[in-house]
C-alpha cells in the first residue's frame, strides 16, 4: 500500500482536486451538510465494538466483489474519458480496475478487519495520591476528510481504515475516476446500510468540482483532520488553504548516503534496490551521495549497474569522473538535488565527510526517509541521531518505509510532518485520545 | 500550572500579539533569520542528554533568581505603562514581578529538570521477521513557537519546557510585557552561553510588533509547531493566519452534569468547586446542567450555594423555578450556553435525559472538560463514550484537568484539539517520534 506521489497527476489536467479557483456556484453550504451528517454518522461507529466495524468491512468486501461487474462499466467511463483527454498510460493503469483488481481490493479490507482495534487501548493509567484514577484512552478522531487522485483503490482503502478506527470518513478523489467512485460508495453505503449502520458514514463529494474540496478544508469544528494524498501541488494547496488539521504525506526527496567505510557490494544492492525496485514511490531514492573516500572502489560498479538498468544519473563533477564508459551522465544542478524525480533518475553527489553528506540532507531533504551505509557505528550513529527525517536506515533500503513493511498492517499515507504523525499512518494514527478521571467527589483543594 | 484564558487581555487593548494587520515595515526577512537560527541551534540540543539540559535548566533558574533586581526594575516599566494604558488590577497582578515570584518561577524550573526526559523513549520496537530491527523513537520537535499573553512567567515557563524536550524557542509575548520579557530572555540567553549552549535557543521575536507574529506564522518548515496560548481571539487568529502547524489551547466551555441519580451533597461540592475555587481558568465550568429527576432536591441547595458565593445565574425557566429567595437569577440565553464567563457567572439548565445533557453539551461544549456526578454506571459509561472532550470526569471537579494535577509534572497548554496532543501537554507533547530501521543489507524484494 505505498503512497504513489503523482505530480504527473496534476500535469495531466485531469487533477485539481485541491484548487482554490473561486468559482460562482456556492458549495459550502452542501459541502458543511455532508459533514455534519458525518459528524452525527461517526458518533454511531465510535461507540461501535470491533466486532460489529469488521463485520462491517466484511460485508463491504463482499458487496465490492459482488457488484464487480457494474464497478468495471463506471471505470470504463472514466477510463474512456481519461484516454480522451490524453490521460498518461501510468494514470490509466492506476485508474483501471478489473474484477481481479477488486477482488484484490476486498481482500485487502478483509486484511484490514483483521487488524487489532486501536480504540479503546489504555494509552497511560495510574491513581493519583489524592485516589483519582486516569485513563487516557485511545478514541476515534471522528470525521476523516482524504483529498486524493484518480485512483479508485484508495477509496476503498481509506474508507476501510477509517471505519475500522471507528471515524467517518468524506471522499474527495481526483475527477478523472468520479465515475468509478460514485458506484464504489454507492455500494459501501449500500452495505453500511444493511448492517443497520449509517450510509453517512461513508460520503463523496466528488460532485462538488474543485470548490467542494475548498469548501472541505474550510469545514473547521466538522472534520477534524484533512489528509492529502497524491502530488506535492495538491499537498501544498491543501496545507496553504485548510483550516482544518492537516497531515501532509508523500513527498519524497530520499537519499541514499554511501560512507567511507560502506561494503561495496551491499551498497551497490541497495542504491539500486532504493532507486530502480519500484520508481514513482514516495520512499524510492532520488539522491546518491558518496563519501570521497568510497568513491574510487563503489561508484564504478554503482554507475554502471544504475545507467544498465536505465537511470539517467545527474552527477556533480566528482561523481561524473567515477562515470564508466558508456554510463549516461548529466551534470547536476541545484534543480536536481530539490528533484523528487519518481522516474529513472538519480542525482549522484560525492562528499567530503559525514558532516557534508548530513548538511546536504539539510539543506535539500523533504523529511521522508533517508539512509546510510557503513561499517562504522559512530557514523550510523551520528545519522541517525542528526537526519531529521520521519524514517532513518541503517544499512536498508529506504523502500521499507511503508506501513506494511513496518508491521503497521496497513497504511493511509506516509506523514512528513512532526505533529500526531510521522512517517508511515495506520490505524492508530487515524485516532486520537480522551482523558477519564474518575474520583467519588473529588474536589480540587 | 492551569492556562488562564485571557479574552479581558485583548479588551484591554495592549495585547493583540497575533492580529493579522499589514503593516509597511518588512519583518518577515528578520523573524525568518531568527527562525533559522533557532533551527540550527535547535540541533545541538537535540542530541544533548538529559544532564546537560538539566544543568542548563538549573543555571537558568539560578541566573534569574541573580538577576532578580534588574527584572524587578524592567517589570517596573511595564506596570507603570499598564497603569498609564488603564490596564486591569487583574492583568496588572499577572504582570508583576517581585523577588519572591521570581524565586517561585525559578523553582518551577528546578522541578522541570527533576521531571523525566522524554527524548530517546522507544515509543514502538520490534524485529520483523526478515531480520530487520526497528525503533521508533522520541525525538525533540525541532523549533517550538510561542505566542501569548503579557505573563512574564510564561516566557520561562516555555522556554524551560522546550529546553528540556531538547527544542529551540521562539517566544512572542504580549507587548505589555516587553521589558520584562527582554531582560529575562537576554538573562537566559546568557546563562545558556555560560554553559557552552547556543543562545540562539531561546529567542524572543517581542520586537517586531503584530506582524512578528505573522511572519513567525508564516515561517512553515523552520518552526515546527506554534502554541498560542491566551485568550479565544488570539487563538483563532493564530489558527486562521497560520501556515505553520498549530495546537489550538485553552478555550474552556466547561459543563458540569449532574444526573437523576447524583448524591446531592457530592454534586453540590463538585459544582461548587468547579465554579468558584478558581474563576478565569479554562477549566472552571460555565454551564450546570441538571436532570430534572434531580431538580427538586439539587438546585434549590446548589443556586443557594453558587448564589451565596457572589455567582450570578443564567437560568432556563425550569431552573429559575427552583431558585430559592434571594438568589439572583436572569434569564439564560442560547449566548449564555456559548459563552466561556471566566467569571463568577454560570448558566443553569434542567434537561429532561442523559441524552439531551449530552446532546446541549455537543452543541456548546469547547471539546475541553466536562463532569457527570452520578450513581449510576450506565450512565457514566455513556457520558465518558459519548462526550466528545479532551477530558471527561466522573465523580470529581473539572478543575482537575492540568498537567500537574494530572501527573505530566508541567504542562505548556491544555490542547482542544484532536491532533498530536489532546488535554494537557506536557514535555511529551513537545516531541515527536522517529523510525529507525535497521538492516545488514537488506533490500525490498
Amino acid at each position: 500500500m505505498t503512497t504513489v506521489s503523482q505530480d504527473e497527476v496534476a500535469r495531466a489536467g485531469g487533477e485539481t482536486a485541491g484548487e482554490a479557483t473561486p468559482q460562482p456556484v456556492d458549495v459550502a453550504a452542501p459541502v458543511r451538510d455532508v459533514a455534519r451528517r458525518a459528524k452525527v454518522a461517526s458518533r454511531t461507529l465510535a461507540t461501535a465494538n470491533r466486532m460489529t466495524k469488521d463485520a462491517a468491512l466484511g460485508a463491504i468486501a463482499d458487496a465490492l466483489v459482488t457488484a464487480a461487474d457494474r464497478i468495471v462499466a463506471a471505470n470504463a467511463e472514466d477510463l474512456e474519458r481519461g484516454r480522451a483527454n490524453g490521460m498518461s498510460a501510468g494514470l490509466l493503469d492506476r485508474l483501471a480496475l478489473t474484477p481481479e483488481r477488486i477482488a484484490q481490493i476486498a481482500d485487502a479490507l478483509r486484511d484490514v478487519s483483521g487488524l487489532p482495534d486501536p480504540v479503546g487501548e489504555v494509552v497511560r493509567g495510574q491513581t493519583l495520591p489524592n485516589g483519582l484514577r486516569l485513563r487516557q484512552i485511545r478514541v476515534p478522531m471522528g470525521v476523516v476528510g482524504m483529498i486524493y487522485e484518480a485512483r479508485p483503490n484508495v477509496t476503498v482503502d481509506a474508507a476501510g481504515l477509517a471505519l475500522k478506527s471507528g471515524n467517518a470518513v468524506i471522499l474527495r478523489g481526483g475527477s478523472a475516476a468520479a465515475a468509478s467512485n460514485a458506484v464504489i460508495v454507492a455500494v459501501m453505503q449500500d452495505a453500511l446500510a444493511a448492517r443497520g449502520l449509517p450510509a453517512d458514514l461513508v460520503q463523496s463529494i466528488d460532485g462538488y468540482g474543485r470548490e467542494g474540496g475548498v469548501a472541505l478544508m474550510r469545514a473547521r469544528g466538522l472534520v477534524d483532520v484533512l489528509i492529502p494524498r497524491g502530488g506535492a501541488d495538491l499537498i501544498q494547496t491543501v496545507v496553504r488553504e485548510s483550516l482544518v488539521p492537516v497531515i501532509e504525506t508523500g513527498v519524497g526527496n530520499v537519499h541514499v548516503y554511501v560512507d567511507a567505510t560502506a561494503d561495496v557490494a551491499m551498497a551497490v544492492a541497495i542504491v539500486m534496490n532504493a532507486k530502480t525496485q519500484r520508481v514513482g514511490v514516495c520512499n524510492a531514492a532520488e539522491t546518491l551521495l558518496v563519501h570521497e573516500a568510497a568513491a574510487t572502489s563503489f561508484l564504478p560498479a554503482a554507475l554502471a549497474a544504475l545507467s544498465d538498468a536505465g537511470v539517467v544519473l545527474h552527477g556533480d563533477a566528482a561523481a561524473m569522473s567515477f562515470a564508466p564508459g558508456g554510463a549516461d551522465m548529466v551534470p547536476a544542478t541545484d534543480e536536481d538535488w530539490a528533484t523528487e524525480y519518481l522516474a529513472l533518475e538519480l542525482g549522484v553527489r560525492v562528499v567530503p565527510s559525514l558532516d557534508a553528506a548530513i548538511e546536504h540532507i539539510r539543506t535539500w531533504s523533504s523529511g521522508h526517509t533517508e539512509a546510510i551505509v557503513t561499517r562504522d557505528i559512530a557514523a550510523a550513529d551520528r545519522f541517525v541521531a542528526e537526519v531529521d527525517s520521519a524514517a532513518v536506515m541503517v544499512n536498508a533500503s529506504t523502500r521499507f518505509t511503508d506501513g506494511g513493511e513496518l508491521g503497521l498492517g496497513a497504511e493511509i499515507g506516509i506523514s512528513t510532518q512532526k505533529l500526531h504523525a510521522r512517517g508511515p499512518m495506520g490505524l492508530t494514527e487515524l485516532t486520537t485520545t480522551k482523558w477519564v478521571v474518575t474520583g467519588d467527589g473529588h474536589v480540587k483543594p
